[in-house]
């Protein structure tokens, strides 16, 4: 095992009505004047907005709104948040909504700390240093934004997206109420539990031996989200199935089942890339990439795919040739992605194998990051894009 | 689920070498002057205490010490330490040993912000407000006091074992070196294994529907200590079993695996007046008293049992009749217990079927804490006593 600093102080307050606390985790966190920053605008159609500012009000705080998030958030509205915090003297940001809200509300809290652009923490031109505390109120399992210190944005002009991090950005709070979650559409439910399941693989895809405890806890989140994720689907007020996904959402990107390993994170960059340039879901994205890269990558480690396959997928062990296992395994995810409704290769997902060297030029564009658990070249990268054009459910 | 908060600040600072960074962090957390509170000597005897010294003078902070803390730690040098506290304005609290050691330096903690006698927060006499902040560099896992806001301390004269819990009490930081543990006799490892393992089943059997996620979490953590315990008692130096159960036993009881779901507690509680009575090691009394316990409620919920023996213990389920399932689960758990060398019946442990009237006696003085898995008369606790008196690997 690998040396690790684990530091995740936010509050979860977890639960029914949860919600109409915010208020008072404001002030405990020390918000007197806060932005609340809103997605599409569920959150008002569903009253929850509402009930976030009768609590905002009860506690006396002042209050100012930025709605408007997008899936894949956008660098513009984060500027126009950085300018109303300048301006009405913002101390906290409150999110109400998903990752893509959350994401935003960080770019924002580290942009009001900074003079110059925000987007440099992006592009590792500058070090995060200072950050306005944030709040959440979560609307979607999905992201894990609401544990963990990163963001993602996409910038409007060029549609790049990319990552920022730092413990500095942790939530203060987060609320995570499942109800909030069981009007979802049934793709959008399927496209959270991608990205959860995805968030996991990343992590358990690792070159450092012997972590025993991190993959064990890696499956339990994974085995949750197979039971938990087609009831959800079938049943979208079932409450347990709804809460056993949030919480598995939560932990799976807080990293408590991530520490003391080597990580991968390749198939999110790759991702990415596709997101970035057709404004699809991220967890479709993922649900599209991921089983390629695992059949890209499985001879660099076939009995951790047999692992994976036994043990989250329930494949029998083929004892005599271990790569047929890894493979059932591989073919058992790609299998439950489809069953709960998410595309399996390209086309499907709207994107076209003719834009494949575009997707890999734009990764070469990136933070030049290598590594993980197998270290890629555009050559792979195109592959892997190659296989996802020919996959079948 | 149920609704819950879960808040776990503390910084976990873990790997080989991370004692020497102890200075830094206690400046980090605001320390400069320490009460460095240590166990029976092996940290000076290994060289541990001068390197908690040498980095706390590097960053020029004061600190006195205060050795001595005992297994089942006791009410009198918590006394002593809270008279330093006043008398060299201390400022921080840092427990370099294990679990009782902490303990002890909790509840000095919370003893120095009280104007009344400490022992009102272990009595329910008094309600935890305040708390100088602490720190750990810990040398045994086993008690997960180093990531939880609970204490148990023993009174001297009484020889009664009581506990105190708040989110106050929670390290702020907590370093976690394996390697020194390698240094542990087996006898402690497997003490530590089982207390471990006891934090988990605690959790587990709960009466709480449809927790699959945290159900699934506290399954990897037992799993681990399953594959890692043996391992580290035949190869004391291997550092990756060690790193394995030093995050295990740190995951069983900061809740992340425990929350939302009503929890038992039951076995500790009867354990602790056996290690009050004998001056026991607490997990070699969890040894003794868990199955016991199990054997006992099993039939409260017996697929719960069945799902424990066939998910954690590997073994077949009886589809026909799962109790002889669940029975075997137990009889792993207890057969697991005794190949690392713990007592299994209270003979081994050295304590005497005659005292039991009086261990059931002392239970009664408690804080009259009913529920859990299943709500225990004192006629229940003396079965569980025979059973345990009778029990055979």
């Amino acid at each position: 095992m690998d040396n690790f600093n684990f530091y995740s102080p936010t509050e979860f307050v977890f639960g029914k009505d949860r919600e109409n606390e915010v208020g008072k985790y404001v002030k405990k966190f020390g918000g007197s004047r806060v932005l609340v920053h809103l997605g599409s605008g569920s959150a008002v159609r569903s009253g929850l907005l509402d009930k976030v500012k009768k609590s905002l009000e009860s506690e006396n705080i002042f209050y100012t709104e930025l709605g408007g998030v997008k899936p894949n958030p956008r660098d513009t509205l984060v500027y126009e948040g950085i300018e109303i915090c300048r301006r009405d003297n913002i101390d906290f940001i409150l999110s109400v909504g998903g990752g893509s809200c959350i994401d935003s509300a960080k770019a924002i809290a580290i942009g009001a700390c900074y003079e110059g652009d925000f987007w440099d923490f992006y592009t590792d031109k500058a070090e995060i240093r200072a950050c306005l505390p944030v709040g959440t109120v979560l609307t979607i399992a999905a992201a894990g934004s609401e544990g963990s210190g990163a963001s993602v944005i996409t910038q409007e002009n060029t549609r790049l997206k990319r990552d920022a991090g730092s413990d500095l950005m942790r939530p203060k709070f987060s609320i995570l109420n499942p109800l909030l979650t069981c009007t979802l559409p049934a793709y959008q439910t399927a496209c959270g539990a991608a990205d959860i399941m995805a968030h996991v693989f990343e992590r358990y895809f690792t070159n450092t031996p012997e972590v025993e405890i991190t993959d064990r806890l890696c499956e339990a989140v994974l085995l949750t989200m197979i039971k938990e994720t087609p009831r959800a689907i079938a049943e979208p007020d079932n409450y347990d199935a709804r809460a056993n996904i949030m919480w598995a959402g939560t932990v799976a990107h807080n990293d408590i089942i991530g520490v003391g390993r080597s990580q991968d994170w390749n198939s999110h960059a790759i991702e990415h890339e596709l997101s970035g340039m057709y404004d699809v879901a991220h967890g479709a994205g993922l649900a599209v990439i991921m089983p390629a890269w695992m059949e890209f990558v499985m001879h660099h480690n076939v009995m951790k795919f047999a692992q994976m396959a036994v043990r989250v997928f329930g494949c029998e062990m083929n004892f005599e040739r271990p790569e047929l296992t890894a493979k059932e395994g591989i073919r058992a995810f790609r299998s439950f992605l489809h069953s709960i409704g998410l595309p399996v290769n390209l086309k499907e997902l709207g994107a076209k194998e003719e834009d494949i060297p575009a997707l890999v030029k734009n990764q070469g564009l990136g933070k030049g990051k290598t590594g993980g658990f197998v270290n890629l070249s555009s050559a792979d990268i195109t592959e892997i894009y190659h296989i996802a054009a020919k996959a079948e459910a």
